[in-house]
């Protein structure tokens, strides 16, 4: 199957105890689009401002992901800065500026009209029904979300879970969004809003599927990780290494065993991500890589 | 092989959001010794106040314990009472009174002199070399451990750690204990202070097995549970599944693998902990309702 990775694309200023790194390349669909990349025919769509560095869509462009539907507009790209503190796990968002963002209409290219599965990372709900219409190709849809949608586009957001398959949230999210701070309370109440599985992501501890079948439920621990170099992007990772590995099967809806081999390899990819900083870590990767870690992961996690 | 849990043996008043108890068995040793039983033949030490309910020790022996190793002393019992808040996960400790565990100098009765495994359930590490010097019979033993020690008996906790087996030990206590916010890395300098094996319990996401090997890691989740009743005891619990369990191998030393398969032992007795006031969930199980939770959790965890 070919995916479509649809988000955001930034550019980021990252500080972490050890670094400070700036001008790198960000946003939800960047790294989603590189991890999917290793598994299945990836076609991004974004929006980036006459600021973005040729070399960061050279970099998508070196994975073998369709650029086509990067829209480029004169304003200035979407902006973030941020500092990760001495744990690597609490950060502090120093400056965000939407810019391109503000007025983005999301337009898929007529090259795109074949894709079957779509990922919506992280953006904004509307945006994400936006390209959830124009795609009627699709026959099977995920999406990410983050607090502040939750907060602010909460109706759009509950319209969007109606309308796909796969939910991906992170565990602070879905606590916020459900009202509960029990995970497996909050992953059955997300299932109720309309999606056929939940996943929840619990950061350095791995994260949890669930299903409509009372018996369909999995977690699996994240890889261990000595040193983080970057977290930032860890969650796009994840999803866009299951969004390539479901793609991959070339089933018309992936089983529920499926999907614990997609929440593996999505594992996998988003550990690689956070040992460099933006998607460096991801750019040198090959498959037999991520064979290795994936028995690695396996034998950590398999009893 | 024989267990010995040696610990604390308690008095506790409970209040969660929904119901307040009072005068409920609790300490590290009831929890592990109850939780062991059912995998193996177990001994308790401990001491207990002239104030202490005889149904507890009823409840003790009922399991099967034999309670020999309990000095009965003319002062009052070890009394902790605590509240759960509204996510079951923070607790204020309202009142501790050590009581007679001041003055405790555990001894052995001669009758024990056969155990070859033994479970220092938490108590001070003065007590727990104390325990494991009288017992020379043992093949392995196994520690728990928490921030009181790590703070206040921190040569002598160290002094331990060379001594035995197995140490189990939480997440905040290891990332205290170690000084790194970083579990992998905390896991890695605690097993460099002697124990053959560490884990780390990291509460409703599971626990972290490490071993001497570099390849020797593994990690399991929790099993899911969507109403928490009472989580006092769950690491007790855990530990004493998994002391149990290996004490039924009747291997000299157990391999990696039997840790991982103790571990998912462990982890069915602190689910069933968490379902039930005090020891209560433990009282009214057994072995079939045990080997079901087990087959469902490794459902929920292998792929």
């Amino acid at each position: 199957m070919k995916v479509i990775v649809a988000g955001t694309v930034a550019i980021d200023d990252v500080k972490t105890p050890k670094v400070e790194r700036t001008g790198l390349m960000g946003g939800s669909a960047a790294y989603a689009a590189m991890s999917c990349s290793f598994f299945a025919k990836t076609r991004i769509v974004g929006i980036i401002g006459k600021d973005f560095p040729k070399e960061h869509i050279t970099t998508l462009e070196n994975s073998g992901i369709c650029t086509e539907g990067i829209e480029r507009s004169e304003g200035d790209s979407f902006y973030w800065s941020g500092e990760y503190h001495e744990n690597m796990d609490d950060r502090t968002t120093h400056d965000v500026a939407i810019n391109v963002l503000e007025a983005y209409e999301p337009k898929l290219p007529e090259s795109y009209s074949d894709t079957e599965l779509i990922l919506l990372a992280n953006m904004s709900p509307r945006n994400q029904l936006d390209v959830l219409n124009q795609c009627s190709s699709a026959k099977y849809s995920i999406a990410d979300t983050m607090d502040i949608w939750i907060n602010h586009e909460r109706d759009e957001l509950i319209e969007l879970l109606g309308k796909i398959d796969l939910l991906v949230i992170n565990e602070s999210e879905a606590q916020l969004f459900m009202e509960t701070r029990n995970l497996v309370s909050a992953g059955k109440k997300l299932m109720s809003l309309g999606p056929k599985n939940v996943i929840i992501k619990t950061g350095e501890h791995g994260s949890m599927l669930f299903g409509k079948n009372e018996n369909e439920f999995f977690r699996l621990g994240a890889y261990p990780l000595e040193e983080v170099e970057d977290p930032t992007g860890a969650g796009d990772c994840f999803v866009g290494g299951i969004a390539g590995f479901i793609a991959s099967q070339n089933q018309k809806s992936p089983s529920f065993n499926d999907l614990k081999s997609a929440i593996a390899r999505g594992t996998v990819m988003a550990s690689f991500n956070c040992e460099s900083f933006s998607v460096e870590g991801l750019s040198s990767l090959d498959s037999n890589k991520i064979s290795e870690r994936l028995n690695q992961l396996l034998s950590y996690t398999q009893i």
